[in-house]
Protein backbone atom coordinates (compact mmCIF):
# COMPACT_ATOMS: atom_id res chain seq x y z
CA UNK A 1 0.00 0.00 0.00
CA UNK A 2 1.50 2.94 -1.26
CA UNK A 3 -1.20 5.70 -0.03
CA UNK A 4 1.32 7.91 2.21
CA UNK A 5 4.37 9.40 1.28
CA UNK A 6 5.59 8.41 4.80
CA UNK A 7 4.29 6.82 8.24
CA UNK A 8 3.83 2.87 7.58
CA UNK A 9 7.42 1.29 8.87
CA UNK A 10 8.78 0.76 11.94
CA UNK A 11 11.76 2.80 11.13
CA UNK A 12 8.97 5.89 10.49
CA UNK A 13 7.09 4.96 13.47
CA UNK A 14 10.06 5.35 15.18
CA UNK A 15 10.98 8.98 13.59
CA UNK A 16 6.95 9.95 14.48
CA UNK A 17 7.82 9.59 18.06
CA UNK A 18 10.86 11.45 17.99
CA UNK A 19 8.87 14.30 15.85
CA UNK A 20 6.07 14.16 18.25
CA UNK A 21 8.48 14.72 21.35
CA UNK A 22 9.72 17.95 19.59
CA UNK A 23 6.85 19.32 18.29
CA UNK A 24 3.58 18.68 20.27
CA UNK A 25 5.57 21.45 22.48
CA UNK A 26 5.64 24.04 20.19
CA UNK A 27 2.71 23.02 18.15
CA UNK A 28 -0.69 22.63 20.55
CA UNK A 29 1.68 22.62 23.85
CA UNK A 30 -0.82 25.17 24.80
CA UNK A 31 -3.93 23.73 23.64
CA UNK A 32 -6.27 23.02 26.50
CA UNK A 33 -10.08 21.93 26.09
CA UNK A 34 -12.52 22.16 28.76
CA UNK A 35 -13.04 19.48 31.39
CA UNK A 36 -15.83 17.59 30.28
CA UNK A 37 -15.65 17.86 26.72
CA UNK A 38 -15.43 15.50 24.07
CA UNK A 39 -12.75 15.98 21.65
CA UNK A 40 -12.58 14.24 18.11
CA UNK A 41 -9.03 13.47 16.84
CA UNK A 42 -9.59 12.76 13.41
CA UNK A 43 -6.84 10.75 11.88
CA UNK A 44 -4.27 10.14 14.53
CA UNK A 45 -2.06 7.77 12.77
CA UNK A 46 -0.15 5.93 15.62
CA UNK A 47 -1.08 8.40 18.11
CA UNK A 48 2.29 10.58 18.37
CA UNK A 49 0.06 13.63 19.21
CA UNK A 50 -2.73 11.65 20.63
CA UNK A 51 -0.60 11.35 23.84
CA UNK A 52 0.53 14.23 24.43
CA UNK A 53 -3.26 16.16 24.37
CA UNK A 54 -4.70 13.42 26.05
CA UNK A 55 -2.15 13.84 28.78
CA UNK A 56 -2.42 17.77 28.79
CA UNK A 57 -6.10 17.81 28.74
CA UNK A 58 -6.96 14.89 31.59
CA UNK A 59 -10.54 16.21 31.99
CA UNK A 60 -11.38 15.90 28.63
CA UNK A 61 -12.49 12.89 26.83
CA UNK A 62 -10.48 11.98 23.11
CA UNK A 63 -12.27 10.13 20.31
CA UNK A 64 -9.28 9.27 18.40
CA UNK A 65 -9.61 7.78 14.66
CA UNK A 66 -7.88 6.16 12.15
CA UNK A 67 -8.51 4.31 8.73
CA UNK A 68 -5.12 2.11 9.69
CA UNK A 69 -5.67 -1.03 12.02
CA UNK A 70 -1.91 -1.15 12.45
CA UNK A 71 -1.95 2.30 13.17
CA UNK A 72 -4.33 2.22 15.82
CA UNK A 73 -2.68 -1.15 17.06
CA UNK A 74 0.17 0.94 17.86
CA UNK A 75 -2.09 4.29 19.21
CA UNK A 76 -3.61 1.75 21.41
CA UNK A 77 0.13 0.41 22.82
CA UNK A 78 1.31 4.20 23.31
CA UNK A 79 -2.09 5.17 25.05
CA UNK A 80 -2.04 2.32 27.41
CA UNK A 81 2.05 2.60 28.30
CA UNK A 82 1.14 6.06 29.24
CA UNK A 83 -1.74 4.69 31.64
CA UNK A 84 -4.31 7.46 29.44
CA UNK A 85 -7.67 6.41 30.49
CA UNK A 86 -9.57 9.97 28.54
CA UNK A 87 -9.05 8.04 24.91
CA UNK A 88 -11.25 5.92 23.21
CA UNK A 89 -9.45 4.64 19.87
CA UNK A 90 -11.86 4.00 16.99
CA UNK A 91 -11.28 2.47 13.27
CA UNK A 92 -12.58 5.11 10.93
CA UNK A 93 -12.65 7.41 7.89
CA UNK A 94 -13.16 10.84 7.93
CA UNK A 95 -15.25 10.98 4.79
CA UNK A 96 -17.13 8.00 6.14
CA UNK A 97 -18.08 9.42 9.76
CA UNK A 98 -21.08 8.36 11.89
CA UNK A 99 -24.09 10.23 11.56
CA UNK A 100 -25.71 11.60 14.40
CA UNK A 101 -22.79 11.95 16.61
CA UNK A 102 -21.39 15.26 17.49
CA UNK A 103 -18.16 16.88 18.95
CA UNK A 104 -17.72 19.39 21.34
CA UNK A 105 -14.33 20.01 19.34
CA UNK A 106 -12.24 18.28 16.71
CA UNK A 107 -8.43 18.44 16.77
CA UNK A 108 -6.48 17.15 13.08
CA UNK A 109 -2.47 17.01 12.70
CA UNK A 110 -0.76 16.43 9.72
CA UNK A 111 -3.83 14.85 7.99
CA UNK A 112 -5.02 16.77 5.22
CA UNK A 113 -1.49 16.89 3.60
CA UNK A 114 -2.48 12.92 2.27
CA UNK A 115 -5.81 13.64 1.20
CA UNK A 116 -6.85 14.13 -2.67
CA UNK A 117 -9.77 16.28 -1.22
CA UNK A 118 -8.98 18.15 1.98
CA UNK A 119 -11.64 20.75 1.72
CA UNK A 120 -14.22 18.01 1.28
CA UNK A 121 -12.91 16.20 4.31
CA UNK A 122 -13.17 19.41 6.30
CA UNK A 123 -16.53 19.54 5.28
CA UNK A 124 -17.40 16.34 6.81
CA UNK A 125 -16.10 17.51 9.97
CA UNK A 126 -17.89 20.14 10.09
CA UNK A 127 -21.10 18.21 10.39
CA UNK A 128 -20.39 16.19 13.57
CA UNK A 129 -18.88 19.54 15.00
CA UNK A 130 -20.94 21.53 17.31
CA UNK A 131 -21.53 25.04 16.20
CA UNK A 132 -19.84 26.82 19.09
CA UNK A 133 -17.08 23.90 19.10
CA UNK A 134 -13.65 24.84 17.21
CA UNK A 135 -11.73 23.01 14.81
CA UNK A 136 -8.43 22.85 15.13
CA UNK A 137 -6.43 21.87 12.09
CA UNK A 138 -1.94 21.67 11.91
CA UNK A 139 -0.23 21.17 9.01
CA UNK A 140 3.11 21.56 7.86
CA UNK A 141 4.58 22.91 4.11
CA UNK A 142 7.94 21.53 2.77
CA UNK A 143 7.41 24.91 0.70
CA UNK A 144 8.71 26.80 3.85
CA UNK A 145 12.64 24.64 4.03
CA UNK A 146 15.25 26.35 3.44
CA UNK A 147 19.13 26.14 5.52
CA UNK A 148 21.99 27.57 5.20
CA UNK A 149 24.29 26.02 3.52
CA UNK A 150 21.96 25.89 0.65
CA UNK A 151 22.70 23.59 -2.18
CA UNK A 152 20.75 22.52 -5.75
CA UNK A 153 20.66 19.36 -4.80
CA UNK A 154 19.60 19.94 -1.26
CA UNK A 155 16.63 21.68 -2.66
CA UNK A 156 15.54 18.85 -5.20
CA UNK A 157 15.45 16.29 -2.49
CA UNK A 158 13.50 18.20 -0.08
CA UNK A 159 10.89 18.68 -3.57
CA UNK A 160 11.04 14.87 -4.30
CA UNK A 161 8.35 14.85 -1.02
CA UNK A 162 6.34 17.70 -2.60
CA UNK A 163 6.56 15.91 -5.65
CA UNK A 164 5.79 11.71 -4.50
CA UNK A 165 2.66 13.75 -2.03
CA UNK A 166 1.47 14.97 -5.64
CA UNK A 167 1.38 11.76 -7.17
CA UNK A 168 -0.13 10.40 -4.26
CA UNK A 169 -2.81 12.90 -4.74
CA UNK A 170 -1.71 14.84 -1.61
CA UNK A 171 -0.37 18.15 -1.07
CA UNK A 172 3.05 18.46 1.00
CA UNK A 173 2.31 22.77 0.54
CA UNK A 174 -0.99 22.89 2.52
CA UNK A 175 -0.05 25.03 5.40
CA UNK A 176 -0.15 27.92 3.29
CA UNK A 177 -3.51 26.96 2.79
CA UNK A 178 -5.50 26.55 5.57
CA UNK A 179 -7.34 29.60 5.55
CA UNK A 180 -8.79 29.41 2.00
CA UNK A 181 -9.84 25.76 2.67
CA UNK A 182 -11.31 26.51 6.25
CA UNK A 183 -13.71 28.76 4.85
CA UNK A 184 -14.12 26.96 1.59
CA UNK A 185 -15.42 24.23 4.00
CA UNK A 186 -17.88 26.66 5.54
CA UNK A 187 -16.15 27.27 9.14
CA UNK A 188 -16.19 30.66 10.98
CA UNK A 189 -13.72 33.37 11.76
CA UNK A 190 -10.84 30.52 10.71
CA UNK A 191 -7.64 32.19 12.36
CA UNK A 192 -4.31 30.97 11.23
CA UNK A 193 -0.90 31.34 12.66
CA UNK A 194 2.54 30.15 11.44
CA UNK A 195 4.44 28.01 13.82
CA UNK A 196 8.34 28.56 12.62
CA UNK A 197 11.29 26.49 13.84
CA UNK A 198 14.41 28.05 13.41
CA UNK A 199 17.39 26.48 14.09
CA UNK A 200 20.73 27.52 14.59
CA UNK A 201 24.41 26.33 16.69
CA UNK A 202 22.52 27.99 19.71
CA UNK A 203 20.18 24.94 19.63
CA UNK A 204 21.42 21.55 19.90
CA UNK A 205 18.68 20.29 20.98
CA UNK A 206 16.63 21.39 18.15
CA UNK A 207 19.51 20.25 15.33
CA UNK A 208 19.08 17.30 16.71
CA UNK A 209 15.27 16.87 17.58
CA UNK A 210 14.48 18.78 14.46
CA UNK A 211 16.82 19.28 11.27
CA UNK A 212 18.48 15.81 11.69
CA UNK A 213 15.82 13.42 13.55
CA UNK A 214 12.56 15.23 11.70
CA UNK A 215 13.69 16.95 8.61
CA UNK A 216 16.56 15.18 7.20
CA UNK A 217 14.82 11.68 8.47
CA UNK A 218 11.53 12.46 6.92
CA UNK A 219 13.24 13.25 3.48
CA UNK A 220 15.78 9.91 3.88
CA UNK A 221 12.67 7.97 4.07
CA UNK A 222 11.54 8.53 0.87
CA UNK A 223 14.60 7.62 -1.20
CA UNK A 224 13.39 4.56 -2.56
CA UNK A 225 10.34 6.05 -3.71
CA UNK A 226 11.79 8.77 -5.31
CA UNK A 227 14.05 6.85 -7.27
CA UNK A 228 11.49 4.44 -8.20
CA UNK A 229 9.39 7.30 -9.10
CA UNK A 230 12.35 8.73 -11.67
CA UNK A 231 12.28 11.97 -9.69
CA UNK A 232 15.82 12.12 -9.03
CA UNK A 233 19.20 10.28 -10.07
CA UNK A 234 20.86 8.30 -7.28
CA UNK A 235 24.16 10.71 -6.91
CA UNK A 236 22.23 13.82 -6.43
CA UNK A 237 19.76 12.37 -4.17
CA UNK A 238 22.97 11.14 -1.94
CA UNK A 239 24.25 14.79 -2.65
CA UNK A 240 21.34 16.78 -1.15
CA UNK A 241 21.64 14.45 1.90
CA UNK A 242 25.03 15.25 2.73
CA UNK A 243 23.85 18.69 1.72
CA UNK A 244 21.12 19.03 4.49
CA UNK A 245 23.18 17.03 7.12
CA UNK A 246 26.05 19.84 6.34
CA UNK A 247 23.33 22.79 7.05
CA UNK A 248 22.79 20.91 10.24
CA UNK A 249 25.65 21.59 11.89
CA UNK A 250 26.34 24.23 14.24
CA UNK A 251 27.73 27.35 11.49
CA UNK A 252 24.44 26.49 9.80
CA UNK A 253 20.90 27.46 10.01
CA UNK A 254 17.62 25.27 9.41
CA UNK A 255 13.94 26.81 8.92
CA UNK A 256 10.73 25.52 8.35
CA UNK A 257 7.18 26.86 9.04
CA UNK A 258 4.07 24.94 10.62
CA UNK A 259 0.47 26.18 10.41
CA UNK A 260 -2.18 26.48 13.10
CA UNK A 261 -5.45 27.11 11.92
CA UNK A 262 -8.58 26.67 15.17
CA UNK A 263 -12.01 27.73 12.93
CA UNK A 264 -15.46 27.79 14.50
CA UNK A 265 -18.36 25.33 13.47
CA UNK A 266 -21.04 26.52 11.28
CA UNK A 267 -24.07 28.24 12.51
CA UNK B 1 25.15 54.16 -9.57
CA UNK B 2 23.98 50.46 -10.01
CA UNK B 3 24.87 49.65 -6.26
CA UNK B 4 21.94 49.11 -4.99
CA UNK B 5 18.88 46.44 -5.98
CA UNK B 6 16.35 49.31 -4.33
CA UNK B 7 15.86 52.13 -2.73
CA UNK B 8 17.36 55.26 -4.84
CA UNK B 9 13.98 56.18 -6.73
CA UNK B 10 11.67 58.92 -5.47
CA UNK B 11 8.92 55.56 -6.04
CA UNK B 12 11.01 53.29 -4.22
CA UNK B 13 11.51 55.82 -1.48
CA UNK B 14 7.75 56.15 -1.18
CA UNK B 15 7.75 52.05 -1.41
CA UNK B 16 10.03 52.14 1.55
CA UNK B 17 7.81 54.31 3.88
CA UNK B 18 5.15 52.31 3.27
CA UNK B 19 7.14 49.61 4.10
CA UNK B 20 8.51 51.13 7.40
CA UNK B 21 5.49 52.12 8.26
CA UNK B 22 3.86 48.65 8.44
CA UNK B 23 7.07 46.57 9.26
CA UNK B 24 8.86 48.38 11.76
CA UNK B 25 5.76 47.47 14.47
CA UNK B 26 6.78 44.10 13.65
CA UNK B 27 10.17 44.11 13.79
CA UNK B 28 11.09 46.87 16.65
CA UNK B 29 8.53 48.04 17.74
CA UNK B 30 8.93 46.48 20.82
CA UNK B 31 12.65 47.98 20.94
CA UNK B 32 13.51 50.39 24.14
CA UNK B 33 17.13 51.50 24.73
CA UNK B 34 18.10 52.56 28.28
CA UNK B 35 17.68 56.44 28.73
CA UNK B 36 20.65 58.40 28.06
CA UNK B 37 22.23 56.02 25.70
CA UNK B 38 24.11 56.56 22.68
CA UNK B 39 23.03 53.97 19.35
CA UNK B 40 24.60 54.38 16.19
CA UNK B 41 22.04 53.31 13.33
CA UNK B 42 24.34 52.12 11.00
CA UNK B 43 22.83 52.46 7.01
CA UNK B 44 20.05 54.56 7.83
CA UNK B 45 18.95 54.96 4.11
CA UNK B 46 16.39 57.65 4.24
CA UNK B 47 15.18 57.37 7.70
CA UNK B 48 12.47 54.55 7.12
CA UNK B 49 13.73 52.82 10.39
CA UNK B 50 15.29 55.90 12.43
CA UNK B 51 11.94 58.19 12.82
CA UNK B 52 10.14 55.08 14.68
CA UNK B 53 12.92 54.13 16.16
CA UNK B 54 13.81 57.56 18.01
CA UNK B 55 10.17 58.19 18.31
CA UNK B 56 9.96 55.00 20.30
CA UNK B 57 13.21 56.27 22.66
CA UNK B 58 13.11 59.49 22.93
CA UNK B 59 15.63 59.64 26.16
CA UNK B 60 18.27 57.63 23.66
CA UNK B 61 20.83 59.70 21.61
CA UNK B 62 20.94 58.07 18.00
CA UNK B 63 23.68 58.52 15.48
CA UNK B 64 22.12 57.17 12.39
CA UNK B 65 25.18 57.61 9.24
CA UNK B 66 24.66 56.25 5.47
CA UNK B 67 26.81 56.54 2.87
CA UNK B 68 24.40 57.99 0.68
CA UNK B 69 24.47 62.14 1.02
CA UNK B 70 20.51 62.46 -1.15
CA UNK B 71 19.37 59.28 1.49
CA UNK B 72 20.61 61.61 4.37
CA UNK B 73 18.93 64.35 2.84
CA UNK B 74 15.79 62.69 3.27
CA UNK B 75 16.15 61.54 6.28
CA UNK B 76 16.94 64.87 7.77
CA UNK B 77 13.84 65.75 6.28
CA UNK B 78 11.79 63.12 8.13
CA UNK B 79 13.45 63.13 11.26
CA UNK B 80 12.55 67.32 10.88
CA UNK B 81 8.88 66.89 10.14
CA UNK B 82 8.14 64.87 12.87
CA UNK B 83 10.34 67.19 15.11
CA UNK B 84 12.56 64.75 16.36
CA UNK B 85 15.74 66.07 17.98
CA UNK B 86 17.35 62.78 19.26
CA UNK B 87 18.80 62.05 16.05
CA UNK B 88 22.34 63.36 14.35
CA UNK B 89 22.51 62.10 11.14
CA UNK B 90 26.45 61.83 10.13
CA UNK B 91 27.64 60.67 6.51
CA UNK B 92 29.91 57.72 6.81
CA UNK B 93 31.02 54.67 5.85
CA UNK B 94 30.71 51.72 8.30
CA UNK B 95 33.43 50.38 6.51
CA UNK B 96 35.30 53.37 7.51
CA UNK B 97 34.12 54.48 11.16
CA UNK B 98 36.03 56.93 13.28
CA UNK B 99 38.33 55.39 15.80
CA UNK B 100 37.90 56.07 19.02
CA UNK B 101 34.36 57.01 19.34
CA UNK B 102 32.53 54.11 21.05
CA UNK B 103 28.34 53.31 21.45
CA UNK B 104 26.24 52.07 23.77
CA UNK B 105 24.14 49.85 21.19
CA UNK B 106 23.89 49.26 17.55
CA UNK B 107 21.30 49.01 15.19
CA UNK B 108 21.28 48.17 11.37
CA UNK B 109 18.11 47.17 9.59
CA UNK B 110 18.26 46.31 5.82
CA UNK B 111 21.85 46.97 5.42
CA UNK B 112 23.88 43.70 5.59
CA UNK B 113 22.12 42.00 2.46
CA UNK B 114 23.59 44.61 0.48
CA UNK B 115 26.85 44.36 1.41
CA UNK B 116 29.72 42.01 0.14
CA UNK B 117 31.76 41.67 3.14
CA UNK B 118 28.64 41.27 5.72
CA UNK B 119 31.06 39.93 8.08
CA UNK B 120 33.44 42.72 7.41
CA UNK B 121 31.34 44.92 8.20
CA UNK B 122 30.40 43.14 11.70
CA UNK B 123 33.79 43.57 12.35
CA UNK B 124 34.11 47.42 12.13
CA UNK B 125 30.88 47.50 14.18
CA UNK B 126 32.03 45.75 16.44
CA UNK B 127 35.32 47.40 16.92
CA UNK B 128 32.76 50.73 18.39
CA UNK B 129 30.63 48.76 20.47
CA UNK B 130 31.04 48.75 24.11
CA UNK B 131 31.54 45.13 25.53
CA UNK B 132 28.11 45.57 27.80
CA UNK B 133 26.21 46.93 24.33
CA UNK B 134 24.27 45.08 22.12
CA UNK B 135 23.70 44.79 18.65
CA UNK B 136 20.94 44.10 16.43
CA UNK B 137 20.45 42.94 12.95
CA UNK B 138 17.35 42.67 11.14
CA UNK B 139 17.22 41.30 7.46
CA UNK B 140 14.40 39.54 5.17
CA UNK B 141 15.38 36.47 3.40
CA UNK B 142 13.38 36.46 0.23
CA UNK B 143 14.16 32.59 0.15
CA UNK B 144 11.43 32.81 2.53
CA UNK B 145 8.73 33.62 0.27
CA UNK B 146 5.96 31.57 -0.86
CA UNK B 147 2.40 32.02 -1.15
CA UNK B 148 -0.97 30.70 -2.73
CA UNK B 149 -1.35 30.35 -5.07
CA UNK B 150 2.20 29.62 -6.42
CA UNK B 151 3.18 29.57 -10.03
CA UNK B 152 6.63 29.03 -11.45
CA UNK B 153 6.53 32.29 -13.13
CA UNK B 154 5.33 34.20 -9.80
CA UNK B 155 8.97 31.69 -8.23
CA UNK B 156 10.76 33.42 -11.43
CA UNK B 157 10.03 37.07 -10.67
CA UNK B 158 10.46 36.77 -7.01
CA UNK B 159 14.29 34.93 -8.02
CA UNK B 160 15.01 37.92 -10.18
CA UNK B 161 15.76 39.52 -6.97
CA UNK B 162 17.94 36.73 -5.57
CA UNK B 163 19.98 37.43 -8.14
CA UNK B 164 20.19 40.93 -9.29
CA UNK B 165 20.90 40.97 -5.58
CA UNK B 166 23.92 38.50 -5.73
CA UNK B 167 25.33 40.15 -9.25
CA UNK B 168 25.54 43.43 -7.35
CA UNK B 169 27.80 41.56 -4.30
CA UNK B 170 24.63 41.24 -1.61
CA UNK B 171 22.58 38.55 -0.44
CA UNK B 172 18.84 38.68 -1.15
CA UNK B 173 19.02 35.30 1.58
CA UNK B 174 21.32 36.79 4.40
CA UNK B 175 18.65 36.90 7.29
CA UNK B 176 19.08 32.86 7.60
CA UNK B 177 22.83 33.64 8.03
CA UNK B 178 22.68 36.14 10.56
CA UNK B 179 23.63 33.75 13.38
CA UNK B 180 26.75 32.81 11.83
CA UNK B 181 28.02 35.90 10.54
CA UNK B 182 27.31 37.49 14.08
CA UNK B 183 29.71 34.58 15.83
CA UNK B 184 32.07 34.68 12.39
CA UNK B 185 32.17 38.62 13.52
CA UNK B 186 33.11 37.77 17.07
CA UNK B 187 29.79 39.12 19.04
CA UNK B 188 29.01 37.37 21.79
CA UNK B 189 25.49 35.22 22.39
CA UNK B 190 24.10 35.97 18.94
CA UNK B 191 20.12 35.15 19.78
CA UNK B 192 18.26 34.99 16.40
CA UNK B 193 13.99 34.90 16.03
CA UNK B 194 12.02 34.81 13.15
CA UNK B 195 9.60 37.19 12.64
CA UNK B 196 7.45 35.92 9.71
CA UNK B 197 4.90 37.32 8.03
CA UNK B 198 1.64 35.95 7.46
CA UNK B 199 -0.78 37.33 5.24
CA UNK B 200 -4.31 36.00 4.39
CA UNK B 201 -8.13 37.36 3.57
CA UNK B 202 -8.70 38.06 7.56
CA UNK B 203 -6.07 40.51 7.11
CA UNK B 204 -6.59 43.04 4.94
CA UNK B 205 -4.34 45.83 5.72
CA UNK B 206 -1.78 43.18 5.70
CA UNK B 207 -2.66 42.84 2.04
CA UNK B 208 -2.69 45.84 1.09
CA UNK B 209 0.76 47.62 3.62
CA UNK B 210 2.50 44.19 2.82
CA UNK B 211 1.78 41.83 0.29
CA UNK B 212 0.90 44.47 -2.56
CA UNK B 213 2.69 47.48 -1.26
CA UNK B 214 5.78 46.18 -0.08
CA UNK B 215 6.25 42.71 -0.95
CA UNK B 216 5.17 42.70 -4.87
CA UNK B 217 5.96 46.29 -4.98
CA UNK B 218 9.38 45.53 -4.32
CA UNK B 219 9.39 42.93 -6.83
CA UNK B 220 7.91 45.00 -9.84
CA UNK B 221 10.85 47.55 -9.27
CA UNK B 222 13.48 45.79 -10.71
CA UNK B 223 11.45 44.84 -13.79
CA UNK B 224 13.69 46.99 -15.85
CA UNK B 225 17.46 45.71 -13.94
CA UNK B 226 16.35 41.79 -14.65
CA UNK B 227 15.22 42.47 -18.17
CA UNK B 228 18.35 44.20 -18.89
CA UNK B 229 20.67 41.66 -17.13
CA UNK B 230 18.87 38.58 -19.10
CA UNK B 231 17.28 36.96 -15.92
CA UNK B 232 13.80 36.75 -17.55
CA UNK B 233 12.03 37.72 -20.53
CA UNK B 234 9.35 40.31 -20.61
CA UNK B 235 6.01 37.72 -20.91
CA UNK B 236 6.89 35.94 -17.96
CA UNK B 237 7.77 38.33 -15.61
CA UNK B 238 4.35 40.18 -16.44
CA UNK B 239 3.06 36.85 -15.75
CA UNK B 240 4.62 36.37 -12.65
CA UNK B 241 3.62 39.72 -11.35
CA UNK B 242 0.24 39.05 -12.45
CA UNK B 243 0.44 35.41 -10.46
CA UNK B 244 1.41 37.77 -7.11
CA UNK B 245 -1.14 39.91 -7.48
CA UNK B 246 -3.49 37.25 -7.71
CA UNK B 247 -2.19 35.48 -4.48
CA UNK B 248 -2.87 38.85 -2.66
CA UNK B 249 -6.12 38.38 -2.84
CA UNK B 250 -8.63 37.45 -0.17
CA UNK B 251 -8.41 33.68 -1.29
CA UNK B 252 -4.94 33.68 -1.29
CA UNK B 253 -1.75 33.90 0.98
CA UNK B 254 1.09 35.69 1.49
CA UNK B 255 4.67 34.09 3.26
CA UNK B 256 7.73 35.93 4.30
CA UNK B 257 9.88 35.85 7.12
CA UNK B 258 12.32 38.17 8.55
CA UNK B 259 15.10 37.79 11.19
CA UNK B 260 15.87 39.63 14.03
CA UNK B 261 19.15 38.68 16.16
CA UNK B 262 20.62 40.18 18.82
CA UNK B 263 24.34 39.58 20.04
CA UNK B 264 26.57 41.44 22.55
CA UNK B 265 29.72 43.49 22.15
CA UNK B 266 33.44 41.46 22.44
CA UNK B 267 35.11 41.06 25.91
Amino acid sequence: MERYVHGYSTEEAMRLKDQAATLAHLLHGDLRYPEGATVLEAGCGTGCQTVFLAANNPATQFVSTDVSPSSLATARQAVLARGLTNVQLRQGDIFDLPAGQSFDHIFVCFVLEHLADPAGALRCLRQVLKKDGTITVIEGDHGSFYCHPETLEARRAVDCLVRLQARLGGDALIGRRLYPLLVEAGFRQPEVEPRPVYVDGSRPQLIEGFSRNTFIAMVRGVREQALAHGLIDAPTWDQGIRDLENAARPDGAFCYTFFKAVARGAE
